[in-house]
């Protein structure tokens, strides 16, 4: 099993990143080969620096960086030796089985959707979050951004590959999905929810628990919340806003600690054939651990095959 | 200056109701006449039991009930004698310039929206939400809950419904309004957003600052935050559960005593020719007495004739 790894990208590449891998490296039980990709020399003497075990990496040379705030599909084509571009290269032609970087959003979602394919029957890949639960448990709300306006069909499948999502990666046994509404009641909310219901009623492949509300994103009611990624994103956003606010305010408490979406090392793509992981800008050594720990787990529970399978 | 009063609605109606109308009226510098609509006898005793100042009230009394979970539109067709079917013919005919209610929610937005006229030029009305500011100001989030579809120009009078709220309510001058959405730049968003932008742009009534991120909800960047109210419910909804999440793992803060929605007594319904206002159903006196005051304001202030002239 190889990882490939963008050290190039984020506030604190490569440092970090390196870090990151370091740290997998000397944790990890049966540790995945690295495939690091960017500045070659940079990377040597951070690895001499740290001694990073070489038998367990590989180094690839990008000679190029796409920028944080860079045009991402202008970017892509103009920078085809960046690290970026090389990690789609090499996970596209089987060289790595997995893709993890805290650069440019943008071009890290452009990348997966065009330079490896989507799950045969997938409509639109999608984009997930964790959502720390009052009780301590863990849930799942996606699509938090990638679709902007979705068909009912789309949320029906969010709701299958989310579902498979919490079953392998979180551990949760028949995860409850619930549709995010603005009632309780079947016949509730917008067009496309009223429409999205009945899909989701009669999907043999997931545990339907019905409408949800705002009330409900952070209680028991489901593990897997399926929206379109206008309002996923919002939540997002507005539970990231959560934490600083606590930091700012100097309100200590253990709940809001897990609103550090730091902690969760970042975002896989789902819906596509391989793992592709985007990691926040400002990912430091334990969000890159946390990003490869992640990958290796989505690649060793064939979370994608199982994705596969369940959306026949 | 009559304001209307439902003292049947609500989970602790009519007592509470009718210590919350006792308190405006100790407390009010010039009170309005209050028009008490309920089951005579049992306020009769309630009124010698407080000793509310019989002068500035007059007792209209309703025989019927609406439950809070009947069915609206059905309940107020079958109960033609209930408190808010009445209420709503006093403020229709003019006998009451202003209705309060902490009942059936659904039975005070259809009588809102049927028995009294929208403004001239209203394509639908709307209900608004306080959003407690990290900074200690108050912003205002609307549509949260009466169009989950809307169209961009129902968001652009949004805007302009909000603003004029802001500045004569919440006294905000030249009030920040922005556009609910999930990236900064102008052309981010759904299909929606990517519509209604522009016309908020080119629209001189407001003080539009552009898009807004779910980070932005409870930060200074804007006064008047507009979506549709599928998006503006979920985000209420949730706002409101960060109260109740604080209070059961007693997490005391200030900042978070403010996402009690009860202090703010009730929701506005705007965009109809005279101040309809809806109470949590929780309601205690504080919560009435604040609802009155607010429809005092909102008939002093002229609201409902400013947004008129705005919306022009």
């Amino acid at each position: 099993m190889t990882i490939g790894l963008d050290m190039m990208g984020g506030d604190f590449a490569p440092l970090e990143a390196m870090k990151g891998a370091l740290h997998y490296l000397q944790e990890a039980d049966h540790p995945a080969t690295l495939v690091l990709v960017g500045d070659e020399p940079t990377l040597d003497e951070l690895i001499s620096e740290y001694k990073v075990p070489e038998d367990k990496i590989k180094l690839v040379h990008a000679e190029q960086v796409i920028d944080m705030h860079e045009h991402p599909t202008k970017a892509l084509k103009e920078k085809p030796k960046s690290s970026i571009a090389i990690g789609f290269h090499l996970l596209a032609s089987g060289n790595i089985d997995a893709f993890i970087s805290a650069g440019n959003t943008g071009a890290m979602l452009v990348g997966a959707l065009f330079s490896i394919k989507a799950l045969e029957g997938v409509l639109r890949p999608t984009i997930s979050t964790i959502i720390p639960k009052e009780n301590g448990g863990t849930g799942l709300l996606l699509d938090v951004g990638l679709n902007a306006d979705c068909k009912p069909e789309q949320l029906n499948q969010f709701a299958v590959m989310g579902s498979v999502f919490a079953q392998t990666i979180l551990g949760i046994e028949n995860p409850k999905v619930g549709l995010m509404n603005v009632g309780e009641e079947e016949g509730k909310g917008n067009l496309l929810c009223q429409a999205t219901y009945p899909l989701l009623k009669e999907n043999k492949h997931i545990n339907f628990v019905g409408n949800l509300e705002g009330r409900d994103v952070f209680l028991d009611k489901a593990d897997v919340m399926v929206c379109e990624g206008f309002t996923g994103n919002i939540i997002l956003k507005l539970a990231e806003s959560l934490y600083d606010i606590t930091q700012r305010k100097k309100i200590q408490h253990e709940y809001f600690d897990r609103f550090n979406f730091e902690n969760y090392g970042g975002t896989p793509v789902l819906g596509v054939n391989k793992p592709v992981i985007i990691g926040h800008g400002i990912s430091q050594a334990k969000s890159f651990k946390n990003m490869i720990v992640l990958a290796q787990k989505m690649i060793d529970k064939k979370v994608m095959q199982r994705m596969k399978e369940e959306l026949v």
